[in-house]
Protein backbone atom coordinates (compact mmCIF):
# COMPACT_ATOMS: atom_id res chain seq x y z
CA UNK A 1 0.00 0.00 0.00
CA UNK A 2 2.76 2.23 0.88
CA UNK A 3 4.45 3.36 -2.40
CA UNK A 4 7.83 5.60 -3.58
CA UNK A 5 7.96 9.02 -1.60
CA UNK A 6 8.63 11.55 -4.56
CA UNK A 7 11.05 14.90 -3.85
CA UNK A 8 9.48 15.42 -0.09
CA UNK A 9 10.52 19.02 -0.54
CA UNK A 10 8.29 19.74 -4.01
CA UNK A 11 5.09 18.83 -1.63
CA UNK A 12 3.50 22.14 -0.32
CA UNK A 13 1.75 21.82 3.24
CA UNK A 14 -1.38 23.21 1.36
CA UNK A 15 -1.05 20.70 -1.30
CA UNK A 16 -0.87 18.15 1.09
CA UNK A 17 -3.91 19.73 2.89
CA UNK A 18 -2.10 21.07 5.97
CA UNK A 19 -4.36 23.67 7.95
CA UNK A 20 -7.02 24.89 10.48
CA UNK A 21 -10.42 25.76 9.97
CA UNK A 22 -11.96 27.51 13.58
CA UNK A 23 -14.73 29.35 14.11
CA UNK A 24 -14.38 32.24 16.73
CA UNK A 25 -17.41 32.62 18.78
CA UNK A 26 -17.46 35.70 21.28
CA UNK A 27 -20.03 35.69 23.72
CA UNK A 28 -20.41 39.41 23.87
CA UNK A 29 -22.85 42.30 21.77
CA UNK A 30 -19.59 43.90 20.69
CA UNK A 31 -18.29 40.69 19.09
CA UNK A 32 -17.64 42.06 15.47
CA UNK A 33 -15.21 44.39 16.68
CA UNK A 34 -13.07 42.26 18.85
CA UNK A 35 -13.17 40.02 16.24
CA UNK A 36 -12.01 41.61 13.81
CA UNK A 37 -9.47 43.57 15.60
CA UNK A 38 -8.08 40.24 16.97
CA UNK A 39 -7.82 39.01 12.94
CA UNK A 40 -5.80 42.61 12.39
CA UNK A 41 -3.57 41.84 14.86
CA UNK A 42 -2.54 38.42 13.92
CA UNK A 43 0.56 38.21 11.62
CA UNK A 44 -0.76 36.75 8.81
CA UNK A 45 2.53 36.23 6.76
CA UNK A 46 3.33 33.04 4.84
CA UNK A 47 -0.65 32.14 4.81
CA UNK A 48 -3.29 31.94 2.72
CA UNK A 49 -6.41 32.62 4.90
CA UNK A 50 -10.10 32.89 3.37
CA UNK A 51 -12.96 33.79 5.69
CA UNK A 52 -16.88 33.34 5.39
CA UNK A 53 -19.86 33.55 7.48
CA UNK A 54 -19.41 29.98 8.86
CA UNK A 55 -15.52 29.69 9.62
CA UNK A 56 -11.78 30.47 8.52
CA UNK A 57 -9.40 27.89 6.59
CA UNK A 58 -6.21 29.02 7.32
CA UNK A 59 -3.41 26.80 5.52
CA UNK A 60 0.33 27.17 5.38
CA UNK A 61 3.14 25.40 7.65
CA UNK A 62 1.78 24.17 10.79
CA UNK A 63 4.04 26.56 12.81
CA UNK A 64 2.69 29.21 11.33
CA UNK A 65 -0.67 27.99 11.00
CA UNK A 66 -1.01 27.53 14.58
CA UNK A 67 0.94 30.54 15.68
CA UNK A 68 -1.60 32.63 13.98
CA UNK A 69 -4.85 30.40 15.44
CA UNK A 70 -3.18 31.34 19.13
CA UNK A 71 -2.53 34.86 18.34
CA UNK A 72 -5.98 35.36 17.27
CA UNK A 73 -7.19 33.97 19.95
CA UNK A 74 -5.31 35.35 22.65
CA UNK A 75 -5.92 38.55 21.38
CA UNK A 76 -9.71 38.41 21.47
CA UNK A 77 -9.88 36.76 25.44
CA UNK A 78 -7.71 40.11 25.96
CA UNK A 79 -10.86 41.45 25.76
CA UNK A 80 -11.96 40.29 28.53
CA UNK A 81 -15.44 38.79 27.17
CA UNK A 82 -16.69 35.17 27.43
CA UNK A 83 -15.62 33.37 24.05
CA UNK A 84 -15.39 29.50 22.24
CA UNK A 85 -13.02 28.18 19.56
CA UNK A 86 -14.60 25.09 17.53
CA UNK A 87 -11.17 24.08 15.51
CA UNK A 88 -10.73 21.66 13.31
CA UNK A 89 -6.53 20.97 12.05
CA UNK A 90 -6.84 18.52 8.94
CA UNK A 91 -3.99 16.83 6.74
CA UNK A 92 -3.52 14.53 3.50
CA UNK A 93 -6.69 15.47 2.27
CA UNK A 94 -6.24 18.68 0.26
CA UNK A 95 -9.63 19.38 -1.36
CA UNK A 96 -12.92 19.08 1.06
CA UNK A 97 -13.58 15.60 1.87
CA UNK A 98 -11.47 14.16 -1.28
CA UNK A 99 -7.78 13.27 -1.52
CA UNK A 100 -6.09 14.05 -4.34
CA UNK A 101 -2.61 13.84 -3.20
CA UNK A 102 0.79 14.51 -5.15
CA UNK A 103 1.76 10.93 -6.59
CA UNK A 104 3.35 8.18 -4.46
CA UNK A 105 2.92 10.36 -0.94
CA UNK A 106 1.24 8.20 1.89
CA UNK A 107 2.29 9.94 4.84
CA UNK A 108 3.63 13.21 5.50
CA UNK A 109 5.35 14.61 9.37
CA UNK A 110 6.37 18.05 10.21
CA UNK A 111 8.45 19.56 12.88
CA UNK A 112 6.24 19.81 16.05
CA UNK A 113 5.23 23.32 16.91
CA UNK A 114 6.07 25.29 19.86
CA UNK A 115 4.38 28.31 20.93
CA UNK A 116 5.07 30.88 23.62
CA UNK A 117 2.98 31.17 26.44
CA UNK A 118 -0.02 33.38 26.66
CA UNK A 119 -1.12 33.57 29.85
CA UNK A 120 -4.72 32.80 29.04
CA UNK A 121 -6.35 29.22 30.97
CA UNK A 122 -7.90 27.52 28.25
CA UNK A 123 -9.98 24.58 28.69
CA UNK A 124 -11.27 22.19 26.00
CA UNK A 125 -12.73 18.79 24.66
CA UNK A 126 -10.57 17.01 22.14
CA UNK A 127 -10.83 14.50 19.75
CA UNK A 128 -8.81 12.62 17.22
CA UNK A 129 -8.96 10.93 14.25
CA UNK A 130 -6.73 9.09 12.60
CA UNK A 131 -8.14 7.91 9.21
CA UNK A 132 -7.29 4.64 8.26
CA UNK A 133 -8.40 2.57 5.58
CA UNK A 134 -9.74 -1.10 5.78
CA UNK A 135 -5.86 -3.11 4.73
CA UNK A 136 -3.73 -0.67 6.22
CA UNK A 137 -1.92 -1.84 9.08
CA UNK A 138 -2.50 -0.66 12.93
CA UNK A 139 -5.69 0.20 14.46
CA UNK A 140 -7.15 3.29 15.24
CA UNK A 141 -7.51 3.47 19.33
CA UNK A 142 -3.96 3.04 20.12
CA UNK A 143 -2.54 6.39 18.33
CA UNK A 144 -5.73 8.53 20.10
CA UNK A 145 -4.42 6.28 23.67
CA UNK A 146 -1.01 7.30 23.36
CA UNK A 147 -2.02 11.34 22.71
CA UNK A 148 -3.94 10.60 25.89
CA UNK A 149 -0.90 9.79 27.65
CA UNK A 150 1.15 12.57 26.22
CA UNK A 151 -1.19 14.84 27.25
CA UNK A 152 -0.97 13.40 31.44
CA UNK A 153 2.57 13.86 30.83
CA UNK A 154 2.60 17.40 29.98
CA UNK A 155 -0.07 18.37 32.37
CA UNK A 156 -2.64 19.57 29.89
CA UNK A 157 -4.86 16.71 30.40
CA UNK A 158 -7.84 17.50 32.68
CA UNK A 159 -9.66 14.25 32.48
CA UNK A 160 -11.83 11.79 29.99
CA UNK A 161 -15.45 12.71 29.10
CA UNK A 162 -17.93 10.84 27.03
CA UNK A 163 -16.21 11.24 23.02
CA UNK A 164 -13.78 13.72 24.31
CA UNK A 165 -10.60 14.39 26.49
CA UNK A 166 -10.49 17.28 28.80
CA UNK A 167 -7.37 19.44 28.48
CA UNK A 168 -7.23 22.54 30.86
CA UNK A 169 -3.81 24.52 30.35
CA UNK A 170 -2.70 28.11 29.14
CA UNK A 171 -4.19 28.59 25.53
CA UNK A 172 -0.40 27.80 24.08
CA UNK A 173 0.18 24.67 26.24
CA UNK A 174 -3.23 22.91 24.66
CA UNK A 175 -2.68 24.22 20.97
CA UNK A 176 1.07 22.73 21.08
CA UNK A 177 -0.80 19.30 22.68
CA UNK A 178 -3.47 18.87 20.40
CA UNK A 179 -1.30 20.69 17.08
CA UNK A 180 1.73 17.92 18.38
CA UNK A 181 -0.48 14.61 18.55
CA UNK A 182 -2.04 15.52 14.87
CA UNK A 183 1.48 16.11 13.39
CA UNK A 184 2.96 12.73 14.98
CA UNK A 185 -0.14 11.02 13.85
CA UNK A 186 0.21 12.15 10.31
CA UNK A 187 3.92 10.79 10.24
CA UNK A 188 2.12 7.51 9.97
CA UNK A 189 -1.53 8.10 8.72
CA UNK A 190 -2.32 9.64 5.58
CA UNK A 191 -5.67 11.65 6.22
CA UNK A 192 -5.74 12.73 10.28
CA UNK A 193 -7.78 15.39 11.95
CA UNK A 194 -8.45 16.57 14.88
CA UNK A 195 -11.46 18.67 16.84
CA UNK A 196 -10.86 20.99 19.91
CA UNK A 197 -13.98 23.14 21.49
CA UNK A 198 -11.90 25.75 23.90
CA UNK A 199 -13.64 28.12 26.26
CA UNK A 200 -12.01 30.93 27.87
CA UNK A 201 -13.15 33.44 30.09
CA UNK A 202 -16.22 31.59 30.70
CA UNK A 203 -18.03 32.19 34.42
CA UNK A 204 -18.45 28.54 34.68
CA UNK A 205 -14.87 27.67 34.99
CA UNK A 206 -13.75 25.82 38.06
CA UNK A 207 -11.33 27.34 40.47
CA UNK B 1 -12.83 -9.88 13.33
CA UNK B 2 -16.59 -9.98 13.59
CA UNK B 3 -18.06 -12.31 16.81
CA UNK B 4 -21.59 -12.82 16.93
CA UNK B 5 -24.06 -10.46 17.91
CA UNK B 6 -25.32 -10.62 21.23
CA UNK B 7 -29.38 -9.38 21.79
CA UNK B 8 -29.46 -6.19 20.14
CA UNK B 9 -32.47 -5.43 22.34
CA UNK B 10 -29.76 -5.23 25.59
CA UNK B 11 -28.38 -2.72 24.07
CA UNK B 12 -29.16 0.93 25.19
CA UNK B 13 -27.77 3.62 23.12
CA UNK B 14 -25.69 5.11 26.10
CA UNK B 15 -24.13 1.58 26.72
CA UNK B 16 -23.09 1.95 23.38
CA UNK B 17 -21.76 5.45 23.18
CA UNK B 18 -24.83 7.05 21.15
CA UNK B 19 -24.45 11.00 22.00
CA UNK B 20 -24.01 14.57 21.13
CA UNK B 21 -21.72 16.94 22.49
CA UNK B 22 -22.53 20.34 22.01
CA UNK B 23 -20.85 23.96 22.46
CA UNK B 24 -23.86 26.69 22.05
CA UNK B 25 -22.28 30.16 21.77
CA UNK B 26 -24.83 33.33 21.73
CA UNK B 27 -22.85 36.20 20.30
CA UNK B 28 -24.54 38.82 22.73
CA UNK B 29 -24.25 40.24 26.18
CA UNK B 30 -27.41 38.89 27.54
CA UNK B 31 -25.96 35.08 26.29
CA UNK B 32 -26.69 33.40 29.73
CA UNK B 33 -30.57 34.39 29.78
CA UNK B 34 -30.58 33.15 25.99
CA UNK B 35 -29.01 29.67 26.38
CA UNK B 36 -30.78 29.24 30.13
CA UNK B 37 -33.69 30.17 28.01
CA UNK B 38 -33.07 27.80 24.99
CA UNK B 39 -32.12 24.94 27.51
CA UNK B 40 -35.25 25.08 29.53
CA UNK B 41 -37.72 25.07 26.52
CA UNK B 42 -36.07 22.07 25.27
CA UNK B 43 -37.68 18.34 26.21
CA UNK B 44 -35.36 16.22 27.73
CA UNK B 45 -37.53 13.19 28.10
CA UNK B 46 -35.56 10.23 27.93
CA UNK B 47 -32.07 11.69 27.90
CA UNK B 48 -29.55 11.83 30.26
CA UNK B 49 -27.68 15.49 30.47
CA UNK B 50 -24.77 16.77 31.61
CA UNK B 51 -23.48 19.85 31.10
CA UNK B 52 -20.02 21.74 32.37
CA UNK B 53 -18.11 25.36 31.59
CA UNK B 54 -16.88 24.04 27.96
CA UNK B 55 -20.40 21.67 26.06
CA UNK B 56 -23.32 20.03 26.86
CA UNK B 57 -23.27 16.07 26.64
CA UNK B 58 -26.41 14.51 25.57
CA UNK B 59 -27.17 10.93 25.54
CA UNK B 60 -30.48 8.66 24.38
CA UNK B 61 -32.15 7.65 21.05
CA UNK B 62 -31.22 9.28 18.47
CA UNK B 63 -34.32 10.50 17.63
CA UNK B 64 -34.73 12.14 21.32
CA UNK B 65 -31.07 12.88 21.23
CA UNK B 66 -31.05 15.14 17.49
CA UNK B 67 -34.30 16.37 18.63
CA UNK B 68 -33.05 18.22 21.66
CA UNK B 69 -30.73 19.80 20.14
CA UNK B 70 -32.81 21.04 17.21
CA UNK B 71 -34.43 21.81 20.27
CA UNK B 72 -32.25 23.81 22.12
CA UNK B 73 -30.61 25.69 19.03
CA UNK B 74 -34.05 26.93 17.48
CA UNK B 75 -35.53 28.58 21.23
CA UNK B 76 -31.76 30.37 21.57
CA UNK B 77 -32.17 31.33 17.30
CA UNK B 78 -35.84 32.67 18.02
CA UNK B 79 -34.31 35.83 20.04
CA UNK B 80 -32.54 36.89 16.97
CA UNK B 81 -28.56 36.82 18.22
CA UNK B 82 -25.89 35.32 15.95
CA UNK B 83 -25.09 32.40 16.92
CA UNK B 84 -22.69 29.17 16.24
CA UNK B 85 -23.22 25.57 17.23
CA UNK B 86 -20.50 23.05 17.69
CA UNK B 87 -22.02 19.77 17.50
CA UNK B 88 -20.56 16.65 17.90
CA UNK B 89 -22.32 13.42 17.29
CA UNK B 90 -20.29 10.04 18.07
CA UNK B 91 -21.35 6.55 18.39
CA UNK B 92 -19.61 3.22 19.18
CA UNK B 93 -17.00 4.65 22.08
CA UNK B 94 -18.72 4.61 25.42
CA UNK B 95 -16.45 5.91 27.60
CA UNK B 96 -14.03 9.17 26.33
CA UNK B 97 -11.58 8.01 23.71
CA UNK B 98 -11.60 4.36 24.85
CA UNK B 99 -14.22 1.76 23.40
CA UNK B 100 -15.38 -0.79 25.80
CA UNK B 101 -18.52 -2.02 24.05
CA UNK B 102 -21.16 -5.02 25.23
CA UNK B 103 -19.68 -8.47 24.59
CA UNK B 104 -19.84 -9.31 20.81
CA UNK B 105 -21.42 -6.11 19.31
CA UNK B 106 -19.47 -4.46 16.16
CA UNK B 107 -21.57 -2.57 14.51
CA UNK B 108 -25.18 -1.09 15.40
CA UNK B 109 -27.21 0.73 13.35
CA UNK B 110 -30.33 2.59 14.21
CA UNK B 111 -33.58 4.12 12.22
CA UNK B 112 -33.76 7.45 10.49
CA UNK B 113 -34.29 10.69 12.59
CA UNK B 114 -36.93 12.95 11.53
CA UNK B 115 -37.71 16.70 12.75
CA UNK B 116 -40.09 19.34 12.22
CA UNK B 117 -39.10 22.47 10.22
CA UNK B 118 -37.75 25.09 12.41
CA UNK B 119 -38.16 27.98 10.09
CA UNK B 120 -34.94 28.91 10.82
CA UNK B 121 -31.50 28.95 8.16
CA UNK B 122 -28.58 26.98 8.85
CA UNK B 123 -25.12 27.37 7.47
CA UNK B 124 -22.96 24.82 8.22
CA UNK B 125 -19.40 23.58 7.83
CA UNK B 126 -19.70 19.01 8.20
CA UNK B 127 -17.23 16.19 8.72
CA UNK B 128 -17.72 12.71 9.08
CA UNK B 129 -15.75 10.46 9.96
CA UNK B 130 -15.71 6.48 9.93
CA UNK B 131 -12.85 5.02 11.97
CA UNK B 132 -11.78 2.01 10.57
CA UNK B 133 -8.96 0.03 11.63
CA UNK B 134 -6.43 -1.13 9.31
CA UNK B 135 -7.55 -5.49 8.79
CA UNK B 136 -11.27 -4.16 8.49
CA UNK B 137 -13.10 -4.36 5.41
CA UNK B 138 -13.74 -1.27 3.27
CA UNK B 139 -11.81 2.56 3.12
CA UNK B 140 -12.65 5.38 5.28
CA UNK B 141 -13.75 7.98 1.77
CA UNK B 142 -16.31 5.78 -0.32
CA UNK B 143 -19.14 6.49 2.70
CA UNK B 144 -18.51 10.11 3.32
CA UNK B 145 -18.14 10.54 -1.11
CA UNK B 146 -21.81 8.86 -0.89
CA UNK B 147 -23.20 11.26 2.21
CA UNK B 148 -21.92 14.14 0.36
CA UNK B 149 -24.39 12.91 -2.69
CA UNK B 150 -27.16 11.93 -0.28
CA UNK B 151 -26.66 15.47 0.91
CA UNK B 152 -26.71 16.73 -2.92
CA UNK B 153 -29.98 14.84 -3.48
CA UNK B 154 -31.82 15.95 -0.40
CA UNK B 155 -31.30 20.04 -1.50
CA UNK B 156 -28.94 20.52 1.97
CA UNK B 157 -25.51 20.01 0.18
CA UNK B 158 -23.79 23.62 -0.83
CA UNK B 159 -20.44 23.23 -1.85
CA UNK B 160 -17.04 21.70 -0.76
CA UNK B 161 -14.58 23.67 1.32
CA UNK B 162 -11.24 22.52 2.46
CA UNK B 163 -11.51 19.93 5.11
CA UNK B 164 -15.68 20.07 4.99
CA UNK B 165 -18.52 20.22 3.08
CA UNK B 166 -21.01 23.22 3.54
CA UNK B 167 -24.60 23.01 3.81
CA UNK B 168 -27.35 25.47 3.49
CA UNK B 169 -30.88 24.63 4.80
CA UNK B 170 -33.32 24.86 7.24
CA UNK B 171 -32.17 23.93 10.77
CA UNK B 172 -33.87 20.70 10.90
CA UNK B 173 -33.17 19.46 7.25
CA UNK B 174 -28.95 19.98 8.32
CA UNK B 175 -29.52 18.50 11.20
CA UNK B 176 -31.26 15.66 9.98
CA UNK B 177 -28.44 15.31 7.20
CA UNK B 178 -25.59 15.25 9.73
CA UNK B 179 -27.48 12.95 11.47
CA UNK B 180 -28.68 10.16 9.30
CA UNK B 181 -25.35 10.12 7.67
CA UNK B 182 -23.60 9.19 10.80
CA UNK B 183 -26.65 6.45 11.80
CA UNK B 184 -25.92 4.37 8.00
CA UNK B 185 -21.94 4.28 8.25
CA UNK B 186 -22.59 3.06 12.08
CA UNK B 187 -24.83 0.55 11.09
CA UNK B 188 -21.63 -1.16 8.94
CA UNK B 189 -18.71 1.11 11.26
CA UNK B 190 -18.56 0.77 14.80
CA UNK B 191 -16.78 3.78 15.60
CA UNK B 192 -17.78 6.57 13.84
CA UNK B 193 -18.52 10.36 14.74
CA UNK B 194 -19.39 13.78 12.80
CA UNK B 195 -18.57 17.50 13.79
CA UNK B 196 -20.41 20.36 12.36
CA UNK B 197 -20.20 23.87 12.95
CA UNK B 198 -23.64 25.44 12.44
CA UNK B 199 -23.59 29.36 11.94
CA UNK B 200 -27.05 30.94 12.07
CA UNK B 201 -28.18 34.56 12.14
CA UNK B 202 -24.82 35.83 10.88
CA UNK B 203 -24.73 39.66 9.55
CA UNK B 204 -22.73 37.99 6.80
CA UNK B 205 -24.81 35.33 5.87
CA UNK B 206 -25.23 35.30 1.97
CA UNK B 207 -28.86 36.30 0.15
Amino acid sequence: MVGPVTELSDITPEAYGVGARFTLSVYDSDYVSIILGALRSADADGLTIETDDISTWVTGSEQRVISYVRDVVAAAAASGAHLSVALMLSRGCPAGMTCELPSGVRALGADPVALEATGVRARAHWSLYPLLDGGSEGDHLTPILEAIEKAKSEGVYDGLDHGATRLDADLARVLETVANAWIGVGSVVQHVTTHVTISINSPGTPA
